[in-house]
């Protein structure tokens, strides 16, 4: 959620002049011949294109961040546009890679995600329905396995699944809570197996996350195979191999790992691909995209999902080892918004416009919020890299607030700029452009929280201590079980990610600032065997999200010209 | 399923060689302009290029239908393609419109839907999996207004609907026959209403059908707006329009609703484009393409599934009156083996080889067989056209069975051709060609099968008895009312569809040949308000398929090289 400007996203959208993305690929210097086009503005990247720039220098990588975001936002995705238009104007060529939004949301309480005003990803409409059709990939692919794995039950279990072992539920891209639950195989014997199971957004599909993580189509196709549905009633894992689907699934998702470029506002690159959810998920955007977005300028500007110690955390020490690239700094989005909502003081609703006495001004609100800010600068600076603090202003901001923000920034040593990129393009976020260009000259040097031979409890508590601040880790019992069952079983050496709610530095979303003396709870442990992480599920993880009374989806049509309208 | 070459349908495929779409689409007359590309060899067309061709003159219009098939099918996929390169042969220009083959039963039971041998769609591998998406836009529309609908309970039914009457179940383009019957909406109060649903497969969505008889997207966005989901508890229709959800699935199927241009083994251009299921649906590719079509060249040929009973009944008394256009003539494919199936001697199991000594010679099995296409030769000329025989070739055929169809044929006053398209391209289907031409140049006039201002049940009893050949229709009492309760709605004027088997002339599957003295039954009636008709079921008709024990899937797969293998 940003600061909007007097027109609609989707009238500027409009208005803007789309180059051919052929113009957009020869700036990149990605090889016409590698585009797969879909339409003039919009076209997949063949995967061999990492190797026609292997020779090229690798750019500035930076990853683009936030502090504990408001169930709105803080804008990452519109800053990291802006951003990358920014550095534009100061003469370097940076490209931005991104995940792509769910329809689910999109139709449900976000009504687009493209970012905002005149910082924007092009074609905006595009962008939020289909792209190039990856998202509904990963459903087919996925639903594919499941109706396997039934389909194995139907015809006599040979396998010898135990049915209540079975983690492999169905996905679809749509905000439907009447599919969390539900009961399947009813009828006649024909009919299938009756069991109890349930529907995930495709968002948080571990397809979505291998798709992610793969670095060939080989690689895809290895870890579609290692996928875990199951467990024998002998205790083994079952996996998509055995259900001889994996073959089938990388079929399906042949084309979906070729990441998809589009452009800014400004038209400068934009390599948009995968959206692991950001909660028991990566919340990254593909490794792929990153290996060929390194090579095509001067700066790669990546998005992370949520604040510091989710998507970023991950980005450092999932994505970062797998992918082999190491960053060179990092932005972390704050705004006065939020800042207040740190304070405790105010209520901050999604889908629902901001409590009127947060638009007033009150400095002191902010500072009192700036405890999350400074916790956010520990973090990012615990990887080795120099944080930029980038205050993406809002029209109805004061001087004095923004005023606040810097000098709790200076305090801490880091850089930091205001930027007004979505009022006004790249010409808004030169400062800030400038602030990043000085941070990927400190001296760095990425360290990752844990060593992936730690055991897979020492990691966990790697993460809650030394990043979100914690006193330590309650395992339930069961969980401590099946962390030692992981490793008996080879998964030791994944690296571990924790699901938690993003809207709070601890598992309780209603602690704001920074939190101390608490410890966190985990309930569960689970494998992505084929994603390649053990995942920790802290609280209550909705996996489906719902429609809100009114969705965005009421609003939108198309007019008489047949054209979209209610998109943003 | 077709007579195959040596080398796999896969092989043939990539060794063909393909012309730019560009290439292929000004043999068409389509101006560049109007391609929206996906890749080199695929197309979207825009829908204003059928005002662009309007000045052109009209192609001869041809129906490509079957005799009552085998499990296994005729081949009419396969003989419209190669008659339109047979065509080409004689320095005609033809276009194919054909259906897009669905994800479900590519991964179940079929393996591949793009025709076979020379005779084929390319390119192939897009065809048989996502094409440009237009499947998955039908998913997405369609499960956002069960979301929708589901939401709206949760949050009040302010619309007061009846929950027993909700018809509109959910839908997936897989074979999984455990989504058949599900109850939905367990967990939680914030999880949704409990309640009995299920999953159909995507090509029998209305979505899909509205999608193929939609005119214009301003048609398709009116024809969604129309769709009945249920009924509220004083017995009025709950519409798609109500629940405020037409607009967003209009915007999510905007793409969706141009047609797709491929090309031939030869390079001739095929339209691709929906696949509305052949039982409870149309089972006819979609009108805009053949608006497009027609003014593409000197000939268009037009799929119609199952038997002429079935796709091309729907072809005359739907499908025609939608589009305005008129059939100059009609192929009705047969092969020796359907014909010694309607013998009654053989049992012919999708999936599984045929039986061997149905491959022995054995002409008089194929003259036992001769009463149902006799039938089917009366049931074309019903509609004012003359029927083409065409004998779908196989290699292991005996000419003596040839000449007991082209006799019956010749008896019946029906022009004849053996087509060898799959093993040798349009130079097999020359024959086939130059009887088409001809049988172009007859006099004749479309006749529908009953007009439209006919009572809805008079319309069902036209259909059973002049095309099937039913003594009479059987309502149930719950039907008969339903048929009232439509017309009092403002139902009366649609055309029916009779949901019936395929495998028989009659609503019984097991029997062959031309069954006479039997009436047919109809359980239940319901309406697609948004398509456009009543639908009228007889029998057990599945919409959700299952996987076999086998499913083709375990055979696709990416070889060493990352190309796809399995795919037929």
């Amino acid at each position: 959620m940003t600061a909007k400007p007097a027109l609609s996203d989707l009238a500027i959208a409009r208005a803007a002049r789309l180059e051919d993305i052929d113009v957009v690929a020869d700036a990149a210097g990605i090889p016409r011949s590698r585009l797969e086009h879909h339409g003039r503005h919009l076209a997949k990247v063949h995967l061999a294109a990492a190797d026609d720039l292997a020779d090229r220098p690798a750019a500035k990588y930076v990853v683009v961040t936030a502090i504990t975001p408001t169930p709105l936002g803080e804008g990452k995705t519109t800053t990291a546009i802006g951003l990358a238009q920014g550095l534009a104007q100061l003469g370097a060529r940076a490209t931005v890679t991104l995940r792509q939004p769910s329809m689910g949301p999109t139709f449900g309480i976000k009504g687009g995600a493209a970012g905002a005003g005149l910082s924007q990803v092009l074609p905006m409409e595009k962008l939020n329905l289909h792209l190039t059709g990856d998202f509904h990939a990963v459903t087919a692919a996925h639903n594919l396995l499941a109706a396997m794995l039934d389909n194995h039950l139907h015809h006599g279990n040979e396998l010898g699944i135990d049915v209540r072992s079975i983690s492999w539920r169905r996905v679809l891209d749509v905000d439907d809570r009447a599919l969390r639950g539900i009961v399947e195989g009813l009828g006649a014997r024909i009919d299938g197996v009756p069991r109890q199971s349930g529907f995930d957004i495709t968002a948080a599909s571990e397809v979505m996350v291998i798709l992610a993580l793969s670095t060939s189509l080989k690689d895809l196709r290895e870890r579609l195979g290692r996928v875990v549905v199951a467990f024998t009633t002998a205790g083994r894992p079952v996996t998509a191999e055995d259900l001889r689907a994996a073959g089938a699934m990388a079929v399906i998702l042949k084309d979906a790992l070729e990441p998809n470029l589009l452009q800014t506002s400004e038209n400068t690159p934009v390599l948009v691909h995968t959206g692991p959810f950001g909660n028991i998920a990566t919340g990254n955007s593909s490794v792929v995209a990153d290996l060929i977005g390194i090579r095509t300028g001067d700066y790669l500007l990546t998005e992370a999902g949520f604040g510091s110690d989710m998507g970023a955390e991950r980005f450092f020490n999932v994505k970062c080892r797998v992918s082999g690239l190491r960053p060179d700094a990092a932005v972390l989005v704050a705004t006065v918004r939020s800042l207040k909502a740190h304070s405790g003081h105010y209520e901050v609703v999604a889908g629902r416009p901001l409590p009127p006495e947060m638009l007033a001004e009150r400095p002191a609100a902010v500072q009192s919020g700036a405890a999350n800010l400074r916790r956010h600068l520990e973090i990012v600076r615990s990887f080795g890299v120099s944080p930029v603090v980038a205050i993406n202003a809002f029209p109805g901001d004061f001087p004095s607030e923004h005023a606040v923000i810097r000098r709790v920034a200076e305090a801490a040593g880091a850089r930091v700029a205001v930027s007004t990129h979505v009022s006004d393009g790249g010409a808004g976020a030169k400062a800030l452009a400038e602030a990043v260009v000085e941070a990927c000259d400190d001296p760095h040097d990425y360290v990752p929280t844990y060593e992936l031979d730690e055991p897979l409890r020492q990691k966990i508590e790697a993460v809650a201590t030394r990043v979100y601040g914690a006193d330590g880790v309650d395992l339930a019992p069961q969980a401590a079980k099946d962390l030692e069952r992981f490793e008996r079983l080879g998964f030791g050496g994944f690296p571990v990610v924790i699901a938690k709610t993003h809207l709070s530095l601890s598992s309780d979303p209603t602690l704001r600032g920074d939190p101390r003396g608490w410890r966190l709870p985990v309930r569960e442990v689970r494998v992505a065997a084929g994603a390649g992480y053990v995942y920790a599920i802290s609280g209550e993880m909705r996996t489906m999200p719902g429609l809100p009374r009114h969705p965005a989806a009421e609003s939108i049509d198309l007019d008489e010209h047949g054209e979209v309208v209610g998109l943003s």
